[in-house]
């Protein structure tokens, strides 16, 4: 490279006026190119980019509290335009979703409180967020008659964490579950650590409840395959990461063994590469394992999710249209 | 406290839809109140009330390398429209805002290059942004000339940081220029440290060309009586940190030492408390220190400044309309 | 609280010499009990009394990639002498164990490469680590044939996590193996989430040699029910965090369903809580949860897990003395 | 690069014994060079490397609370030791070590508490530190004498910051204080941004007892020449940054403007680089300012200084052994 390739681009400055759209704003740090506002700009490029790509098959990963803070409905709303193609989460943040589907609420709370005061109360804390026991309980109660019809229904036969969660989805009503908009979109989702979240100890009620031989049989490898097989029906694979934790290494591990290799890839973290977790990890570093395709779009953001994530939606939806249309269904 | 108090706001779903304003996008995070959505909408509010309150001097705080980044034209608009009535920066800052203003550029780059490259093509790089040394001795050379013109005028007296700013100033033709801004808006621009930046380096020029006795006296402690000044005749005082470091301490140190205490703070940080340093440390601390009133409106957010700043301004700048003037010039 | 009830303990000056041993610097440290230091100081005191209690059933959770970064003989050698009851770990921590069992290893890289050139070679890197993807496959090899093997053995039954790492740790030789040492020292290491790892990979490749009927059955959920009845035989529980993730989830997540709570905790992570994940949740918050009691002793490092757990280990062996024996084997 | 270049050094498993010297357990980082603990390896081998070349000026940057956190004897010692021959720091640290110099202290307190009944009790909080304002108003007191008597001495004559320190220092009896030692060992102390601390409060309070012409003057860009002195004498320079902000620029501009550029670099600190600021950037960057030479032994330690600092100053202190002089008085 010669020195003029290195001062080819200035760096413009952003300016702000009384009523921008999001998107205007996006804009203005792509002007900038720098920093955390080059970071932000690049995702919305690479998310846009991905969903105007008919042939790419987007995993959503999605790990964090960020249902009981509150972005429910917006993936629902993703999942529902078939922005996501595949979800791949934490259990909790689909129980959670569960807990809102069937009734209960999440409240705002302060992360500063005297723990030992809630615990008396029965009011569980999630950083600022505060969860009434009884919620859970009444979710808990609710999903074990389900599991129930379900384990009558499957007959013994083995489901997959998606399997199950499209047969708890046919029996939500709420449309602003991302668990319901799942099911009614086809939308796949797995759970890889299913085990490790609320879901097991419904489970435990459940197989309870059931003489030896009836109860559900859930089996996480299972979800494998099937994750294979879409991938391998896949033309191009995109990732969107929520956080990092399983659901991001899921859908890398995915990309690797299938040796497809992602095209598209944006990560949402506060998580740093130093201390060697897949977290934190460098996107770079995903390409020595042919996770990530070398020419692949890619760009990891430091932030919080629910301030970048929602930012980012609303700019690509904003480039789109209201009349952009996705995918049609009769296509699938 | 009762058990039905710490359950009486739900968290509502963060709702997006295809042309938000920011503000729109903001007022959705105000429905969540959760983790990073939370701060940032409180963030906005804060921003706000202090805006809106005619009676509170506004002191802004600037560290980290924003300038380059493209936040110049930003806080010039700000100290224009007296959103802001004190600037508190590192000297690099305001260094960088005359780079451009005397005719240099910053450039988009990347944060993973050959820096020994760079070194031999005398190419300077912050993060992922390049300034070429040439645009650096551009400015050293325009401000040597301006500091041998200020010596002259200034006749022995001695300059604090903001009276040099001013002189340059008054020089400035660019209007992006923060520094031609605050000259033009007579807001005080303090550089409690800047001794260490550029300026000492333009400062040594100088005075190899000036006999003994004649270059210009800066005394980085004169500030302090006019930063005094100005808070004793505020009737409330407000705070807004982008970073940390010595621009926050020295308006938390003057609000402690005037006694007055800080009625409205927004700090944007991505430091983290428990090291125990100042950039990092919660607003609760401040308390203990009197520097934040026990009633004070304030939040810290943790992100990327370049992100989470903008987007602020934006929100509010949209809440207050175009028609919205801060302050009557005669009034001052 | 009076004003003396503040001010009761000085801050001592930490003081170092020629040749100190790790537990004097932890002393010293101790006599800080500021910051960092005083934290660390605390995790030693908090982690010493967990060892010497022998009521109680200390969980180790493991996360973060710590084994292939050269920590799986402390481990192993914590897992032998009994100073860990139950492992807690990540599918990749116990594989990359095996990987050097099994006559693989792992080198020492730079974060800094190019990371497709070590894609050209075969070559994948964890941070500043390269492995040999050649490592990767004898391993598979070498464990489908257990796999295969052990599906025999257990004749269509379920198997638990842990009773197929005993199964594989029955045929592993290598003494510093974490795998080997908790077969041997009869310590259940339970994978929560077994799937998101190479396990998976192996588990197909083993699937593909086997008809139908025969494969492993592998139950996720089973050790659910074997963590319960270890935590209901305990006096008393206690957690050692490495990282967060799964792992400290599915042991602050039995403290609370078996309604026992954890006596002791120590968590070493780099996370942080206001972005409301679980890894970087405070202990306080789990009080609110019935995960931890309120008067457990608990103390949060902030920082990396290479660097303090084994200083923590070190120091605490020091304290214990050559002649400390944690359990009486006869006794369990 | 083959292949086998990035094969060639295997990680080794660190191991853990019952009576560990610091720099043993350093060892054992050093057999696994990975994340945090190869980094602190090659922190402590760097730092001797510097200690031993007796060709070297080094200079420590000391930025966040540590003094009050209670490094100040371990920093007072090195200085005696001459393992440090410049110290730029905050005003702050220096301050803090001399209320305790003056018989003022640091107190044990507790990051979570009400700040609000801190501050009835007029008792300021630093993270788990607190420090009654009579020790301030105390150390203010004996300043202000001083100032007095220097004001006196100096007749007119403008001081350096390093001047004013060695002139409190000579007035200091406490050996375990920094400026005292400072002193004693005619080590320089710098303090760019003196008017940024209770210093700034102090000069007022003595500028209020003088007539208008007699109160000391205090000009920071005097200690400029004089730290360019030293380093134009030295052969070669090395840089220990605790923390960051404005003391590790101030070397790292003194490195490039001299144009002589660091040949050793440690840098501790828990910041990170994507948001541009200067203490979070790395050492790569340094090179392309011609701060750090290219073939600088170097290295970036992410995590809290209380902690790494003093470990690794012990392993060095082993590693030289008792009978180890930096340097003969008489070749100054």
């Amino acid at each position: 490279m010669k020195r003029d390739d290195f001062l080819c681009q200035k760096v413009e400055p952003i300016e702000l006026k009384t009523e921008m759209t999001v998107n205007e704003l996006i804009e203005e740090f792509g002007k900038s190119q720098s920093f955390g506002a080059g970071r932000v700009s690049t995702a919305c490029d690479v998310f846009e980019r991905m969903v105007r790509d008919k042939n790419c098959t987007i995993c959503l990963a999605l790990a964090g509290a960020v249902v009981p803070a509150g972005l429910r409905a917006v993936i629902a709303d993703l999942i529902r335009k078939r922005f996501i193609d595949v979800l791949v989460s934490t259990g909790a943040n689909v129980f959670h979703d569960l807990i809102e589907a069937l009734g209960g609420h999440h409240y705002v709370g302060h992360w500063s409180v005297d723990d030992f005061t809630l615990r008396k109360y029965h009011v569980f804390r999630i950083y600022d967020i505060f969860v009434p026991e009884e919620d859970f309980v009444k979710a808990d109660a609710k999903l074990v008659e389900i599991f129930d019809e379900v384990a009558e229904e499957s007959r013994g036969n083995t489901l997959s964490t998606n399997e199950l969660i499209w047969k708890i989805g046919s029996r939500i009503a709420d449309p602003k579950s991302i668990v319901r908009a799942a099911y009614d979109a086809k939308v796949p989702v797995f759970l890889p650590a299913i085990r490790d979240s609320e879901f097991n100890y419904v489970y435990w009620l459940h197989s309870m409840r059931q003489p030896a031989s009836q109860p559900l049989k859930i089996d996480s490898f299972k979800e494998v395959q099937e994750f294979v097989d879409i991938v391998e029906r896949s033309v191009r694979l995109g990732m969107v990461v929520l956080g990092g934790g399983v659901p991001r290494n899921t859908i890398q591990h995915i990309a690797a063994t299938t040796r497809r290799g992602l095209d598209y890839a944006v990560v949402i973290t506060m998580d740093r590469p130093e201390t060697g977790g897949l977290s934190g990890s460098t996107l770079e570093e995903t390409i020595s394992w042919g996770k990530l395709k070398k020419t692949a779009e890619n760009v990891m953001v430091i932030g919080d999710v629910m301030v970048i994530f929602p930012m980012m939606v609303a700019a690509v939806l904003e480039r789109l249209g209201k009349d952009f249309i996705r995918r049609e269904r009769s296509n699938q």
